[in-house]
């Protein structure tokens, strides 16, 4: 056996103990303490291998597992790092923040339960998308997901990391409509309507009476959440839109002062998402197809890929949903808008039930190609996002746009950049594609992805979301009032969970008898 | 003077002492403690005027003040009692929960900041919905609110108390992004990006990083909203629509069955919300124009009053925002809908930019006419409302209406009754109109109204909002788990409020110092 990482507190003996009484309450099979495990639960997008190590695993089937589970942890004080399907790619996967956690992997519960006539599914953390999308098609039932571009993952996994899609489902955060949550004490509750018993209500009105919870079980480390409500889409009669080519960088200024104000104005309510070429090339080429030269990839090379694919600088993906005769009024409100800034290339769609549907996130159709990208530099490759929000605004987004890329070239990285449209902000995503195998330019990610965050500081935006390593980083950038909101979070944990156990760390709240774990 | 309500703990002289100490920090134009201001301060539409007696009040202009105020309220362990503008008439008004609070207005915070690029308003609780509509009049600016049938109250307050408007953007909750709140411990916080240091993003997106603080801000007693960015609604190019009438009772169900997949397809956008005739008639006519008879109306005179208006059993307004074509697409479909289940008259409406607009809930005017339904007894009006979630479906509301309507004909009450669609539910508003000045039937209101809980508990249905008087009978049919919610509730209540001082039984959440106030 290799040297056990242990949480803060433990020694080899005290770890046995706990193991055995999580083997006493749920059973051998649910409980993971080998190397192997250990190695299953870990990042493999890791930058540096040596953070963020599991010291096993444990995999309830039901909720009183689950409260068995935690009320362990908190006889042991061991930490309890709970996991849908883990498949958070980028931001960590299925490994935990603090070294020596056990990992809650909740995947093993994958209830459905579906009520047709509200379109609304109550879902435990184990299903993914594949699951779902099988089982509405199983049943026949007219509704659509709204898939991301790594679909393996689960659906209230992605909701709770506020991850989107592409529909306008696609803030799949929004969709949640009441919560059953184990508390880091052992306690259940349902919250919303779900606080009524019996409650027919409970998937269709968010709120309830009284504070509103959902959002404060999202990216938090206050509970596990067991069930979920979630909307779905009404299968639309009639999908139709275009795909949109631009020639130019520059020309991102105009698409977002075009796009932005159809989206504020809900003539699109799905959120369009502009892509750079690479985001397009990178599932379909290699860059040693193309260059063998270090350093990011110079504009002769950026010009042969477009030229050979066909496709603009950036590109972006228009659709409508609903009605047909809806939809193509609205379809021409678009089309005028967009050869208003003059594009490379229009490429129009269209759809009406009863046609075989096109499989992409545009339906709703689970996917993972997008993930081909971890590829380009060849080896075993990853990658880690930056994505700061920024304003629905074209100048602000050309200039967050040539200050980041001017950061890829100073690090040698090759640009692949998007601008994802929320309905009154954007979303800048920057992947940052790696071969783990290169440990030279393993060594430059870190400081670049720093320098990134330090741009993006000074101008007041923030990240949605980061991987374990940056998490204490950039909650320390929200820290208007000298950090109160995270005072704020950190009260309540303490609150919530007074012996320390459940997800450290995360989005940088630590509870008291950990804070002195808190990192750079 | 008449006998102080005091508040728990108090005599005379340490309010006094307390009173003294609010005039030195805020100053004697701001401190308000004589009879005149305790009527002032005291609910106009109160059941039983014995309930509710507020100390005094106190009117700070800034946020420091509202520090101030908290700071002392720690010191003297005095109840404070939150309002923005303190017209949550049928609801408690401006006065207090617990009698002896002293009720912190807002009113006098007034700022109004507007960004016309994104749409983001930035309020202070004191501005109504006639402030706000003067300020886009006065620059000019192109954008709609979303008023409720009683306009003078706080844009702010009514988002807090989840009251709801009548355009795209009526569930005034939901266009929150990012409050700025006092704690109960005199701490300032921003949530959301305001947590990011001169974000400009504050405004745009609702979630930032981490736990999403807003809805919990929300119908709770967790802290002072002193600030809100709020989403306005960009105006459109064309509202089109249609009123439509419908003669028997039971059309309800249609109505519903009709309505609810346009509005859960979103070709409705807006919340149409079915009344029945006395909400037509209660704000043109008088109860003595007709009968005098005791007892709710018999159909006889129903259908007298309904002929001479030419209105139907049940009417509904249903409406379309944006683009003119597009709303055309969408007309023919309501149209067809709507023939379909054959209403008794269909009345359409059509304007486009440019136009003089009609003066009502649609295009976002405040108004104050619906509360004309006051005086439908004559004497001093008042009402209070009862209002369930109910599933977005037809079989249903009909027997919630027909169990609904038989209590008000066995406690001799006339029925005033809506049906108000959120995307995928029903909120099933029951107006119960008095004459304060009628003793007699003063006396069922309280028997009444809590049969009507009973009887809608039995379903399942919980109440989404309610009349101080109730809100501890109302907290309490929210039990799953033994009550668990309001557990949680009350363990955070605690740890942010540790004297108790911030509107204690708000939402029926007691602070632990308080906790033996709980009603029934």
């Amino acid at each position: 056996m290799e040297e056990l990482p242990l949480p803060p507190g433990f020694d080899a003996a005290k770890v046995q103990q706990a193991m055995r009484a999580f083997v006493s309450a749920l059973g051998q099979d649910k409980v993971f303490l080998e190397d192997e495990d250990r190695i299953a639960y870990h990042d493999k997008f890791a930058i540096d291998d040596t953070h963020h190590l599991p010291l096993g695993a444990v995999a309830p089937t039901t909720v009183e597992e689950v409260q068995a589970a935690v009320k362990i942890a908190n006889q042991y004080l061991l930490p309890l790092w709970p996991i849908s399907r883990g498949k958070n790619l980028g931001y960590g996967g299925n490994a935990p923040l603090l070294s020596g956690s056990v990992v809650l992997d909740l995947s093993r519960m994958k209830k459905i339960e579906f009520d047709p006539e509200s379109g609304v599914v109550t879902l435990e953390p184990g299903v993914g998308f594949y699951d779902l999308y099988d089982y509405l098609k199983q049943h026949d039932l007219p509704f659509w997901l709204s898939t991301p571009g790594n679909s393996w993952g689960s659906v209230i996994g992605n909701a709770l990391d506020r991850g989107v899609g592409y529909t306008p489902y696609g803030e799949n955060t929004k969709n949640i409509c009441g919560l059953e949550v184990v508390l880091p004490t052992g306690e259940v509750v349902r919250t919303g309507m779900g606080a009524f018993p019996k409650a027919p209500t409970w998937g269709v009105y968010p709120f309830g009476f009284g504070p509103g919870w959902d959002q404060m079980f999202v990216q938090s480390n206050f509970g596990i959440v067991t069930k979920a409500n979630m909307w779905l889409m009404p299968e639309p009669e009639s999908l139709m839109g275009m795909d949109v080519e631009f020639d130019k960088p520059e020309d991102l200024k105009a698409m977002v002062d075009t796009i932005g104000p159809l989206r504020r104005e809900r003539v699109l309510t799905q959120s369009p998402s502009i892509g750079n070429w690479l985001r397009a090339a990178a599932v379909v080429t290699r860059r040693n197809e193309w260059t063998d030269k270090p350093g990011a990839l110079s504009d002769d090379v950026i010009d042969a890929i477009r030229k050979k694919f066909n496709i603009g600088w950036w590109g972006v993906s228009l659709r409508l949903y609903g009605r047909e005769e809806i939809n193509k009024a609205a379809y021409k409100v678009l089309e005028k808008a967009m050869n208003d800034i003059k594009p490379m290339l229009i490429k129009p769609t269209s759809w009406v039930k009863g046609q075989p549907k096109e499989h992409s996130g545009w339906t709703g159709t689970p996917m993972t190609f997008p993930m081909q990208n971890v590829n380009w530099y060849g080896g075993r490759g990853g990658h880690i996002g930056f994505s700061p929000i920024i304003p629905q605004d074209g100048t602000k987004a050309l200039e967050q746009f040539n200050r980041t890329y001017s950061r890829y070239k100073e690090y040698g990285m090759d640009y692949q950049g998007s601008f994802a449209f929320g309905e009154r902000h954007l979303i800048n995503v920057n992947a940052m594609i790696f071969d783990k195998d290169d440990a030279e330019k393993m060594k430059r990610i870190d400081p670049f992805f720093r320098a990134l965050v330090k741009d993006a500081e000074e101008m007041g935006y923030g990240e949605y979301r980061t991987h374990l390593d940056y998490m204490d980083l950039v909650a320390k950038t929200y820290s208007w009032g000298g950090g109160a909101l995270n005072r704020l979070n950190e009260k309540v944990k303490d609150a919530l969970d007074p012996n320390g156990i459940l997800a450290p760390g995360k989005s940088g709240i630590w509870p008291n008898r950990l804070r002195k774990e808190r990192g750079q």
